[in-house]
């Protein structure tokens, strides 16, 4: 962060205003170095980078803060669907040349936010301007439990399949954004919404999983394309069971008329909520870390021997269903 | 890198292929997850990142392979310059949607090389596609000496300021690329364009700095701005004497008849050697580790009393020259 390429003097003053507040402690050195210290984790530090574009990945008119807490977030969900505590974090970021000093300002204010809400400490990065599309880099590194990192590929045949919160709001909100849905109730409109712009990270119950999760990861391009990955690595096909699925009201309001919608959801993306597999004794282990963090859990498949990465999604008689697209895929 | 945002999974596929060799260890897991291990230095780890953009820290047209190399080399060349040895890293590609499988090809063939050149291993990062300039961030892990890390802060009045290599060829190779400087010999052209195009990061001198430098930077901003912010925060003021400052044969070629261009090279970025301070005692010291690397060390000035950070450039007879700015400043 130390190095401002490109900038003049008013604006290295400017972003150091901004940004050193938040790296005030002895790893982050007040971003007056180019090189943070790691925060010591007893040799147990995991890492994870995620890279955002204004219209790839946001809307180039999202609020500021918003932004920087989506950044913050889908690093978040990523550590915590590895079991990762996250300690400390570095930001990239290119700075489109029209962006004025208000714009900045708002965006450092959703990075303190979030930073603080999840116990992170900014230990450098990078800024600079670009002619083109903003487009942020964060890395957050985090602190593992005793039972090491939970990865894709532990599942055994037999393994539940499980998905902690609901599907599908993040893809609605999105699609009504765009103006795609038609009319929608406020209330539901601004609930599904908020939760495109605005991932709810499962920070607390994540900590819980190397107690009883085989594998995990966040559900980020989809539920079936993240099952896809979770079966792969585990060399297992997964079976999900459509009606177990869990919507939440509002999804539920906007899907109740049309199946294929409804479908839909299940190849969505963005919800970051946390899929894992864990074995049938562990029933009462995910009992206790869903109660202990108020997290909703749901199992909704199973692991099978079969293809590898193979997802069916079966109706209540156990018929094979054909999931459309949503159409864009990670927005 | 694990989740391939908004791309087909053709192109999924193709990346894997790509970046997955590259992580083949423990802590990278082959990029098959979306978290990677931060390799265990018993607690002394640093970290840092650097973000470049087309069209503003390289040329959009440069070959794919010695921008992915520069990209390497600037966040090696922070790392030498805390005395601190790369081990990892992660990164965060934003392809232009324009390139195509062979300018990403090479692109990953030059990190490869400079990977495997430097001792590191990819342990992460993330890969999207963007309608804008080629956007590149990647995050650097160190492993520090048992002395710490050499920071900006430490120097003291008295202290000499030590460069090594020789300044000013890479803005020489930026003015000579942009066709600023008339006609140049071939040779010397070559050579200066390539310290602008291929850093050469002082790796093996920087593990010895902890020895005896009190503080240190690398030159990335320019001779005259990076004095200055070590010595702004050291608290202290720097001379330098002109005479002082080590050219290339290539530099002084062609600067030889030009005094104005002359003094620009103090104010030029990119010359990615290491600046230092060190107290008088230390002279052995430096000695012997700039034999044993095999790096030129020069002493260019020292570190007074005075207004914290003022940078002033001497002649031979003590008379202080006015530098002019290089005309782009880290381009």
């Amino acid at each position: 962060m130390a190095q401002q390429d490109g900038n003049s003097e008013t604006e290295f003053d400017l972003i150091a205003r901004l940004f050193a507040p938040l790296s005030d402690s002895p790893h982050g050195l007040n971003l007056t170095d180019d090189v943070g210290l790691v925060p010591d984790t007893d040799g147990r530090s995991c890492i994870t980078s995620d890279m955002i574009v204004a219209g790839v990945h946001f809307l180039a008119d999202d609020p500021a803060d918003q932004i920087a807490q989506k950044l913050v977030r889908v690093n978040i969900s990523d550590l915590a669907a590895k079991g990762a505590q996250p300690v400390g974090c570095l930001l990239s970021a290119a700075f489109n040349q029209q962006r004025d000093i208000s714009w900045l300002e708002a965006f450092a204010n959703g990075l303190a936010e979030d930073m603080s809400a999840f116990g992170l400490v900014l230990i450098g990065g990078d800024t600079v301007r670009t002619p083109g599309p903003d487009t942020f880099s964060l890395t957050a590194i985090g602190r593992l439990g005793e039972g090491g990192m939970v990865t894709r590929a532990g599942a055994m045949a037999g393994d539940g399949l499980y998905v902690t919160g609901t599907i599908g709001d993040a893809g609605l909100g999105l699609r009504i954004l765009r103006g795609e849905l038609g009319a929608v109730a406020l209330g539901t409109r601004t609930r599904l919404e908020g939760r495109y712009r605005l991932p709810q990270p499962r920070a607390d119950f994540g900590r819980k999983l190397s107690g009883f999760a085989s594998a995990s990861l966040d559900v980020s391009d989809g539920l079936i394309a993240d099952a896809g990955h979770l079966a792969d690595a585990s060399g297992l096909a997964a079976r999900i069971d459509f009606d177990r699925v869990p919507l939440s009201s509002s999804a539920t309001r906007v899907v109740k008329k049309d199946r294929s919608l409804h479908l839909s959801l299940l190849g969505a993306g963005d919800d970051y909520e946390i899929l894992f597999a864990a074995p049938a004794d562990a029933a009462e282990a995910i009992a206790e870390a869903s109660g202990d963090t108020e997290t909703p859990v749901t199992r909704i498949g199973d692991l099978a021997p079969g293809k590898a990465g193979e997802v069916s999604v079966v109706d209540g008689q156990g018929m094979a269903l054909d999931v459309p697209k949503m159409g864009y895929r990670h927005f």
